[in-house]
């Protein structure tokens, strides 16, 4: 688990004023890391950090002179973030990551001697356009939210929701990396769907289930060998960082395709990510305990330890918000469709590793694994459309008048996470953004 | 589709003496690919292609002076083949493909005047070790056998073995790439497994019910941009080829965990793939007619075609075979357990393939789509023991003496394919070769 160190002393401030506005998310405690590059330019991709309403170049930094800005594992893991992802300095491991944390921590510092040398470095967000942060060689989905699972199986076992594996294993199930992307606009997808009738042909055409899912991205740094398994008390170590996904799903196309082996085309149409990864260690005073109900079981000796008790969840705000082609031709808000919290997570982070090496699986740096869907125990805090609108049988009625059963096309879905407390600056993973075209026949 | 050019002039015959054995199965009209290096060594992994018991090196063919050996389009794939992976090539398309495959067939072919600079550029196969031919980015698995999906659905539901999707959708799921390599060795994996009694928790260990699976993957050349489907008569100009894959099954890991979103860590502990990728082109002469039961329905507008149909399918011969550790100690033979024919699948290549991007999703260059177990329609053609052991119920003898239900540590599964026909030369797939080392625990 991370210690607390000096950089997450709640009164440092930034030499960048913007990171030190109360409600601007990227402080100096946050920094988290993207690939980017300028809006409309065809340069490479390349690693930044945020801070405030900025970005520190660190390929810039790691060529600025007078060279060699850190020292020692600062400095190399500086130079691993010339690359165009983030998978190099991923592969270095946690003291690489906290090293070079430290480090920027110290040069962004209100009074540090690297103003001069980084100030004309920094370059505005919203002049920046992203990538996925990392290379994402292969996607895990899993499906930790013990409300998710039991809303979506009662719409299909009324009288037995769960499954009797759940409760022991964190199911998951692999996904399409290749489809991965930040700030997507997609085509509806199109397939096959369940008959009209008993043994008559499939029907086929776009879907007319389109539904969102909320969900956080837990990327891999570090790798395991294939045949190693990571413990649980091993796991954190070998992971960046978090962020926000969307995985989009087709629910017509998945309730005629998925049995007996899974959801396939009905997700890896898109699947939506924020462009900032959050490190874990920018999340350590967010740690809460991980508990379970009294009626469950304790878990198996291999995803069970004191210290994963003590502080493996997280304390992660999150919300889905919508607009529509109206509401952005009336200047409407977006709607806020329901909000949840990490920690109300059936499994958590580092169990989540440990399951998938228990088998000798190999991880590999910037590998991702999606939360599955975070709904939290109440109605409200539903991550789906599927479940706020009762399987698509009670309209959602949205402020500007309109009502959804499913998305349409125009539709845009944020999903916003953040994380709070007194005392603390708030740490924002900024925002994942995602827009439904029409379906292309 | 390919059409028969000169390459597949079955008279043909090459200056490297031991392509023009009869049985060596990699004559000139075969040609397949792999990465490869000298065994043993520290080399980067590079292109290579197989002439009868050789390779010729593509990095060393473009680097040779007098430099350029080839023209024009063969030139250009001849660089792209000086990378560690086939992934480059593979992204020129097919016109590339096949421009090098000809210049290819006449440097090595007898008289060639190119002779003198390539003889001294071939490694020895015996010399050799194998990568992954491709980086492979995303790895879908299909379950295109009907009679191993009727075999496995009897298991489970013996009135009713299949589903009503089976014969309308090419029923697919995505699996892990990074646990994907050439001849492996691996440790039985860990897991949980089904509770012994209802309530209680589930039993945690090594696999009991450790299976192979006799598939063949096929490698994407060109991709598709994501929202951009291929049609089916396009399909195959997406194809480079394909190899032998054994997707190693744990039955009980999987009966435990599959349940609501299909397998998982049952199958990503490893999969094995044989070194070389036999291109369609090679496999044109071999090509069959796609043909359904009369009784079975015709397949949707998407996944039809008359193309398709005149000769969608390939006639490709497979084998399994098995060794253990007391017949390698007494020098047995290995024990033929079965052997089938691609062209009993239900779907095809280039079903799969339209299928696969129908909803838009992305392929790119190096993906895998594996065929899912292939039975044939007799039961010694079962591809899998769970099969051939009616469920781990009936044990195979094994000509030595011993039997098996499932696989014991040591044993090592041999899969071999290959096309032949009357007047033309046999055209190998070659080996794959995987063995169970014990679990860690």
């Amino acid at each position: 688990m991370t210690q607390l160190n000096e950089t997450h002393d709640p009164a440092l401030t930034s030499w960048v004023a913007s990171a030190n506005a109360p409600a601007n998310g990227f402080p100096l405690q946050n920094l988290p890391f993207a690939a980017f590059r300028r809006k409309g330019s065809q340069e490479a991709f390349r690693v930044g950090v945020a801070i405030g309403d900025a970005i520190v170049d660190l390929a810039a930094l790691a060529d600025a002179k007078p060279g060699a800005p850190f020292e020692g594992a600062a400095q190399q893991a500086l130079q691993a973030g010339r690359e165009t992802r983030v998978n190099a300095l991923m592969a270095l491991g946690q003291p690489a990551w906290s090293a070079l944390r430290l480090a920027l921590s110290r040069a962004l510092r209100t009074g540090s001697p690297l103003q001069g040398l980084i100030a004309p470095l920094l370059v505005p967000q919203a002049e920046a356009e992203f990538a996925t942060p990392a290379q994402i060689g292969d996607y895990t989905d899993f499906y930790i939210s013990v409300h998710h699972a039991t809303a979506i199986g009662k719409q299909f076992r009324p009288d037995n929701p769960l499954l009797p594996n759940y409760k022991w294993v964190p199911i998951g199930y692999h996904g399409r990396a290749s489809s991965i992307g930040v700030d997507q606009q997609f085509a509806r997808p199109v397939g096959q769907q369940r008959p009209a009738a008993e043994g008559e042909a499939p029907q086929f055409g776009p879907c007319k289930r389109l539904d969102y899912e909320l969900e956080l991205g837990v990327f891999i740094g570090a790798g395991n060998a294939l045949g190693e398994r990571v413990t649980l008390d091993q796991a954190e170590s070998h992971v960046f960082g978090l962020c926000i996904l969307n995985d989009w799903s087709a629910r017509d196309i998945q309730a005629w395709e998925y049995q007996p082996l899974g959801p396939f085309l009905s997700k890896n149409f898109a699947s939506t990510i924020s462009p900032w990864i959050v490190t874990l260690e920018a999340l350590a005073p967010f740690r809460v305990a991980y508990t379970r109900d009294a009626a469950d079981p304790q878990p198996l000796p291999y995803l069970s330890s004191a210290a994963n008790s003590a502080e493996g969840a997280f304390d992660v705000r999150m919300e889905v918000l919508l607009t529509t082609e109206q509401s952005r031709a009336q200047q409407q808000a977006p709607a806020k469709l329901s909000a949840s919290n990490f920690r109300d997570a059936y499994w958590n982070v580092a169990q989540l590793v440990a399951h998938h090496t228990v088998n000798g699986c190999n991880l590999q740096p910037g590998d991702m694994l999606g939360t599955g869907t975070l709904s939290g125990p109440k109605p409200d805090e539903a991550g789906s459309l599927i479940e706020l609108t009762q399987g698509g049988k009670t309209e959602l009625k949205l402020p500007w008048g309109e009502s959804r059963l499913f998305l349409q096309d125009g539709d845009q879905v944020l999903i916003r996470a953040h994380c709070e407390k007194p005392g603390y600056p708030r740490i924002a993973f900024g925002q994942c953004a995602g827009t439904v075209l029409p379906a292309r026949v």
